[in-house]
């Protein structure tokens, strides 16, 4: 006879499909981050940031960067240009230039951001 | 006395800064598409579909591709999946694997499109 044996099926599902809201969160101490989808040329994920959180100045070496206004309003630092964004709003923030990014609303704010390329994958 | 002279200034402006609405036109014959920015990286721009246009089943060798749907309603097809996506849905075309998208609905579909990397730059 057979000895006992268990089996664990594991299914790993891939969907090329998704919505944004599926992907939102939010952190106590800092901003919330989530990723869609990512290969080795671009990661696209979302930044969700709680009224009054912030996403210090930082720059990507060799990585350019785009932040799409999702839900929120958020003030934009990209260089010297500062600026308000709300939804719909596009930011660039191209390899090596500083950029971060502050809730100063009372709701959250929701960024889909795009980083390519994303050799970290 | 010096001669007349007309002076030409042209003056380059670059903005990190934009928002989507301005980028957004209408084609007749097939889909509108626009460019907000675009390096060797990533190219980041908006394909619009009038009711009843169809960008056809494609695919970019090397190239990563993702749909926002901004505005509107489109019937994707990824690979052998074929969904329906409305505003806030997310698509993700790898490198290679055949996409397209129709619009059936009644109004403009307006996608955040976003290819990376972009050697045509």
């Amino acid at each position: 006879m057979a000895p006992w044996r268990a089996t664990l099926a594991l299914e790993m599902t891939f969907s090329y499909f998704s919505h944004y809201s599926d992907h939102v969160g939010a952190s106590a101490d800092k901003p919330f981050k989530s990723t869609l989808w990512r290969s080795e040329r671009l990661m696209l994920g979302l930044n969700c940031l709680a009224p009054g959180q912030e996403q210090k100045l930082h720059d990507h070496a060799g990585q350019d960067k785009f932040y799409f206004v999702v839900e929120g309003t958020g003030e934009f630092v990209v260089g010297n240009d500062r600026r308000v964004a709300k939804v719909g709003g596009v930011v660039w923030a191209p390899a090596g230039v500083p950029h971060g990014v502050t809730n100063r609303g009372d709701e959250r704010l929701v960024l889909l951001v795009g980083i390519a390329p994303f050799p970290g994958h």
